[in-house]
Parts: C-alpha cells; sequence; structure tokens
C-alpha cells in the first residue's frame, strides 16, 4: 500500500511520527512518501527572507516575519509526546520567539527519525483519481532536477497548511494609492514603516501582532479598521481603530463612519484562503477558514472519497497534533 | 480540428489574428481556443496594482510600474497591420506611457474581432501529450466557477509570455537586511523609496529606468551594482555605479571593490526566467533569456513535437507580430 502525504510541517510531521512509532512497535506499515516542497521541515515555520516566490519560482510558503514571537502560550503548540522542555533540557518561557518554535519542530523530526520518508525540494503539482485503477495519480516535481513525473498512491493525505495563501479584498480606488500596499503574507520587517503613517485592514491576531511591532519600531501613526467591531484594547497612543474602509482616494483613506486620514502604507492582514490549486475538483476542498470545514468527516477525511484525507485545517486549533487517525 | 492558445498577450493576440484574417479571407479555420488568466486583454501591458497573487490567488501577470513608459520607440512595439496614428487618429509620440500601449493593444484585439475566442479568467493548469491519442490534454480552471475540467487539442500554441516570473538570485547575508527587498516585478510606485538610499542589482533596462524614477521621485541615493561593466552614463548627482554585491551584513552592503554602503531597500532588477510550470517535461521550454532559445525550429517550433509552438520567448525582440505562422 503508497501513501502520499503532502507537506512536511507540524501536520505533515506528527503524521509521519504515527506512522514510525507503529513500526517501531512492529506494525508493518504502508510505503510512505511525504512531499515537501521547500528544503527543509517545519512549513509555515521555515522562515524566508524572500517574498512572492522562491528560487525554484514557487509561491513562498512561510507568512513568518522576522521578528515573530507566538501569540499562542507554547502549550498550545506543543506536541504532546515531545515537550518544550524536553527538547532544550530546561523549562521554557511560553511565549517563545520564530526561531526556538523552528528549533523546536526540527528537533521533534529529527529525535522521531522521519527525515528517511521526506523527499524536499518536490512540490506536487496535481493529484487526482482514477476510479478505473482505484489510484490517486500524483504528478510531482523535483524542484533540483527540474524534472517532473508521475507516482499512484492508494492513500493521500494533505497536510499542506492553510496560512500561504494571502486574502486580499479589493477596495473602491486602491489603484490609485502611491504607496506600499502588503498583505501580512509578506510582511517582514516593522522597520520598513518607520515613520510612517499606517493603515492596517483587519482586526485578528495578525493586525493586533503587526500594530504593535510598528508601533514598537517606530511607525508614526498606525490606525487598524475592522469590518465588525474593535477591540477596544487599551491602545499606545499613536495607535487607533475605525470601521471599515470604503473608498481610497490617492493618499486619503475613508471609513465608514465618514473619517478620512492620509496614510503612506497599507497593510492587509485580512487572512488567509484555503487554496489547493494541485487537486482535481471532485478532491478539493472548499472551505473558508473555520473551526470545522466542510466535507471533512471528523474534521479529516474527505466525505467524497474516503482515501483522502486533510490534517490541520482548522481555524485556531493550529495544534501540533492533530491527526494520528488512519494506518 | 482543436487549437488551443495559451495568453492573450501581444503575441496571442497576433496569433487570433492571423486565424481571423484567414477566415475572413474564405480559408477555413480549426476551431480555437485562447485561454487567458487574467480578466482582459493585454497580457504584461494589463497592469495590476495588486503584486505575488491575484484575487483568484493566481501569480500577479505584469511587471508594469504605474508609471512606466516604454523604453523602445513606439515603432519596435507596433503591430504590423495596426499602427499607432491609425488608433488614435493622429501623429504620435514614440515612447508612449504603459496606458497608451495598453489601450492601443486593446483596440487592436477589437478591431481584429478575436474576442470570439478567448476565454478569460481561465488558467491553463497541466498540458501533457498522449502519444496513443495523438493529442494535447489540456487542464483547466475556470477562475470564476471555481471549477477544472480537461479538454483535447491537435495543436497548443504558447504565448504566455517569459516577463512575469522574477529571477532573484541569493547574497550572502540577505536574511539579516532589514530593509525593504523586492524584484522589479514587484515594483509599483517610485514614492515609496523618497528619502531612501537604494540600491538596485543589475544594469539592464529596467536597472535604468528604475534608477530614473527613483531619482525623479526623491530617493536620496542611488546605487546599481553591475556585473560585468557599467553602463557609464552621465548619470544625474546621487546615482552611481559600483560593482557586484558580494555580501550583506545588517544594513552594510558590501561590493567586489570593496566599496561599501548602507541602504534602506534593495531592488533587484536582475530579470525574469522562462517558467511554464503547467507544462509535462517533454514539451517544456528550458531556455535562458535569449535572441534564440535552445530547441525552438525557427525560434517557434518545439522540435520534439511540432505540433507545439512557442510565440515570443526571445529576448529584445519583444516584437508583437511575431509568428503568424501555422495554419
Amino acid at each position: 500500500m503508497q501513501v502520499a502525504i503532502c507537506g512536511a510541517g507540524p501536520s505533515g510531521l506528527s503524521q509521519l511520527h504515527a506512522f514510525e512509532c507503529a513500526r517501531q512497535n512492529g506494525y508493518s506499515i504502508p510505503n510512505i512518501v511525504c512531499f515537501e516542497k521547500q528544503t527543509d521541515f517545519g512549513g509555515q515555520w521555515n522562515y524566508s527572507w524572500r517574498t512572492g516566490f522562491d528560487n525554484y519560482s514557487e509561491p513562498v510558503h512561510s507568512s513568518m516575519y522576522h521578528n515573530l514571537w507566538t501569540n499562542l502560550p507554547k502549550e498550545c503548540s506543543e506536541f504532546v509526546d515531545y515537550s518544550f522542555d524536553e527538547h532544550f533540557g530546561q523549562p521554557f518561557t511560553s511565549f517563545p520567539p520564530r526561531t526556538i518554535l523552528s528549533d523546536y519542530i526540527r528537533g521533534y523530526a529529527e529525535r522521531n527519525n522521519v527525515r528517511q520518508y521526506i523527499r524536499f525540494n518536490t512540490v506536487v503539482r496535481w493529484i487526482s483519481y482514477s476510479d478505473e485503477k482505484q489510484k490517486f495519480h500524483v504528478v510531482v516535481k523535483d524542484l533540483l532536477k527540474d524534472e517532473t513525473r508521475s507516482e499512484e498512491f492508494d492513500y493521500v493525505i494533505i497536510a499542506t497548511g492553510h496560512f500561504s495563501t494571502p486574502n486580499v479584498p479589493y477596495f473602491d480606488g486602491i489603484e490609485t494609492f502611491p504607496g506600499r500596499i502588503l498583505h501580512s503574507h509578506d510582511f517582514r520587517f516593522a522597520q520598513h514603516f518607520h515613520g510612517q503613517d499606517v493603515l492596517i485592514i483587519g482586526n485578528g491576531f495578525s493586525a493586533e501582532d503587526i500594530a504593535l511591532q510598528l508601533y514598537k519600531y517606530g511607525a508614526k501613526s498606525i490606525i487598524l479598521s475592522y469590518r465588525t467591531k474593535p477591540k477596544g484594547f487599551k491602545w499606545p497612543d499613536g495607535v487607533k481603530e475605525v470601521p471599515l474602509l470604503v473608498r481610497i482616494d490617492k493618499e486619503s483613506v475613508h471609513f465608514r463612519d465618514g473619517s478620512s486620514h492620509t496614510v503612506n502604507a497599507i497593510i492587509f492582514c485580512t487572512g488567509y484562503v484555503h487554496h489547493f490549486p494541485f487537486l482535481d475538483d471532485n478532491l478539493r476542498l472548499k472551505s473558508t477558514n473555520s473551526l470545522y470545514p466542510a466535507d471533512l468527516y471528523k474534521a479529516i477525511v474527505w466525505v467524497h472519497q474516503p482515501r483522502l484525507l486533510y490534517l490541520g485545517m482548522q481555524r485556531l486549533t493550529f495544534s501540533f497534533n492533530i491527526g494520528n487517525v488512519q494506518a
């Protein structure tokens, strides 16, 4: 039996660990191949200075920025069977920075002996299912060799994450805005906005975190535009919340309450879309970012073809330990 | 007979025009479908304020910036049978701005009655050739309907251009640089760099043009780093040329001649790669950006499968009138 896993981030690594555990406990396990387009473990936590496209012209996966610290207590991001304390040999702060998380994930993968299953620098181009053969047909590209080939699998597990493809809505007049426009996916250093008036669209975790980064690194003023209701925090001076943006006229941004401001830059903190361009229609999850995506039995099994599984597609529960089912 | 054309930019439109001319002259022509991922004609000239990904999460095609003017005399970009003077009803300057070129291309398409052949908002996902059926198997996605489907064709013509996928080389230490890093593909407004010290890597047409834009819009200083030799122009004050960048250490950039500078931003004007992720290996052109790409007979016909044609893949000769062969 052949099993393909797409992605070697926290979800994919958990799944590999589950198989490897089973093997070490004497069970017979299927042939497993994990395809990872990046050069190393870590998925989202594998930071890149690049934005847009990587050196193989593939979309840059990570949405991390240089000075990111986790916005969840580390206990929410801990693998059940590998504690932070175990990894670092000492007790540990609850909100570690990016590099620590990344190191921890690598440690988890190495300790669990799962590198053997992973083909790095290999991107999945297209997956379809043949009713006739009862197999998945998987087209992958070896980025180093610049070669594409096809393989057949009995099961496919999608663990590619859903915080990589930015959602960037249109606002009337935005094409006239002469300042910088970016999505939090492409945000790398808050220093870029030193001395600037910045508009942040959105008020989720990214908006909150980036606003405080901008403040810390000397942005002149920061406006957060919310869709439904403000956070209402005691923001520092120079940070304020306003209702939804309705119109842009060159440097002027106009809000639903009739107020307007002049800004130098706009940062979209408007979240991500579930994007699986490599999946045939009848296999492709079409979901908004929610706690319980449509068409997934127990939030994992694709109801239209139960040999297809999705891991870690839920909102918020960015647990490193979801889905050690199957096998 | 079924013919697929990928892309409705200048090359694709020329090809459609050739077919439509033949039809109007009484010849029988094949069934033609032109797939265009954007919502309108124009390819590269269809400017977008977006960078990275478009509203359908497809890579943004255009590398145009807001205030771009053509860097070739318009006579080099004129369709043989549709002059600028004809389009605008009056004689015309040699170096028109972006919007004029775009308008001209749309005019050409409308006058030639080729809209009927084009499926807009449709991206080509995968093309392979079946020796058994002697057909191309083409997978396309309708972006509006969010639906993927397969079609068969006897001929395929690739007219997707090769100025959309940035080439961004690595330089030692670049991950420590806290300023903005971008490729000219994502450059939109020179105003972003007002008052800044900017390093441009490269000294081709884009480097030259963007350097002068930055100067015009108030960048504090501009350094162009060349690989082989300087342009040696009489640059304005505040613009200078230096040898190749060898190392970056935070804000400090170090060059081959031992000199170093402190800069706020780095713009890669390092060109584009031929990128056809939708083509099976045995159909895929692997070429550097040159005047005469490998494996193309008469620079058009794919030697390994002569029912596959490539249009406009040459460097420099960005003629709007290449390749009205075939049919």
